[in-house]
């Protein structure tokens, strides 16, 4: 059997004078150090006693707020254990697939809402990428789209495609980019991809349901089909504490 | 040591009339100021103080200008230094390498400074990890080093490995965990890992030398050499704004 997990001491200062209860700030003190990533699923959470003493609690407070966090989901009591956080992070294999159809296969309920979908001109840094692979298409449609997976917002989508392709709307709400495009008879082929993280905007961690300040995973991919023609170019922010890209590598 | 950055006043004409909101506007005139070379990566931004006074902006407005461009991965708040342009990411192919030996044939001088060696209890997730993938070893050594390239602290960076190999300290300082495994005829054939984001902690961010609230760009990896035996488990820890992953995928 396991040892018990980490249990980390939380920074959290609690405003005597506010109106908010004392138990539902210490509960959303604790649900930041999750949504922001301090707190890892599978972490222990400190214990009752400890949370007590040391923010000059009762006991019933800091339960109250342990309860209020076990209710919506995002601590889960374990025998022997204590608190931790629950393991939700989907745990994605690192390959040219559709995160859609990811979800699917891996028992979790794809959604998208369509946020945009224009015929413009590139941003400035998107330009230089899209240059930078030598593309010669000169006009593109932008995508934009919220991912959820089992109501919960996992990722905000961008995807630039040349402009003649003729996506749909209601398709892409339907389905994933990659089978619109298999529709159209486009297969993917190949792609280049960069991974980063940096902090949600407001805008993102509204999209994505968290509290800022907020990480979020960036991937930016382009990718061409079986012929060597250039398909998309993908900027993609994904939130971190519900995400991960697992793969091997082998010298 | 590196020469104190510049600081150039920008050229910004503010269109009070607009119904962009001046906050907007100022971010795109600094973005546009980095994107046509007019700031170059590793230049100083002017402060808040003489960006509000010369522009007749209120200090949050400008704050909030500058907090866009942070959020977006475009200006970093260094400590003691003010803002600054971020310098173009250290783009690390996704491969079994030692990032000492990548970052040297990138032409960046690396270093190490080694934070803790001990022998002693795992910590419950890492734990956790370590069992998941059947290893059998049950003394680790911890060691945990600070990266830096050509000066700027680039990774934290926490290895477990079993604690009867013969690590040592100096020659931990003087090159990569890697170079010291096959000194000790080690060879690392196949690993598993795990990227994800965060956000920094405090201890984090003031290694890596950043204000917070910051991203990191996170790698969990369990490394196994040419006879299938369990060599290390890494945790690393990664400056968001100066790094990124690349891989190409092949269906």
């Amino acid at each position: 059997m396991s040892a018990p997990p980490v249990m980390r001491e939380l920074d959290i200062t609690l405003d005597r004078n506010s109106p908010v209860p004392l138990y539902h700030q210490l509960a959303q003190a604790i649900e930041q150090a999750i949504s922001s990533g301090v707190l890892a699923p599978g972490d222990r959470l400190e214990n009752e006693l400890s949370l007590t003493s040391r923010l000059g609690l009762s006991r019933p407070t800091a339960r109250q707020a342990i309860q209020e966090l076990v209710k919506k989901g995002l601590l889960v009591r374990k025998r022997g254990v204590g608190t931790q956080v629950v393991r939700s992070q989907f745990r994605r294999d690192e390959r040219l697939s559709s995160l859609n159809e990811d979800l699917a296969q891996a028992g979790r309920r794809p959604a998208t809402r369509l946020l945009e979908m224009s015929v413009g001109d590139l941003d400035g840094d998107v330009r230089e990428a899209i240059d930078a692979a030598e593309v010669t298409e000169r006009e593109f449609t932008r995508i934009r789209r919220l991912r959820l997976a089992d109501d919960v917002p996992l990722a905000i989508l961008t995807n630039y495609l040349p402009a003649h392709l003729a996506l749909d709307e209601a398709d892409l709400q339907r389905r994933g980019l990659y089978a619109c495009l298999r529709a159209l008879g486009i297969n993917l082929k190949i792609a280049h991809q960069r991974i980063s993280a940096r902090l949600m905007t407001e805008e993102e961690a509204e999209l994505l349901d968290v509290e800022t300040p907020a990480a979020c995973l960036t991937v930016d991919r382009i990718a061409y089909d079986d012929v060597g023609q250039f398909v998309e170019f993908g900027r993609h922010v994904y939130h971190a504490a519900h995400y991960s890209i697992q793969s091997s590598l082998v010298v």
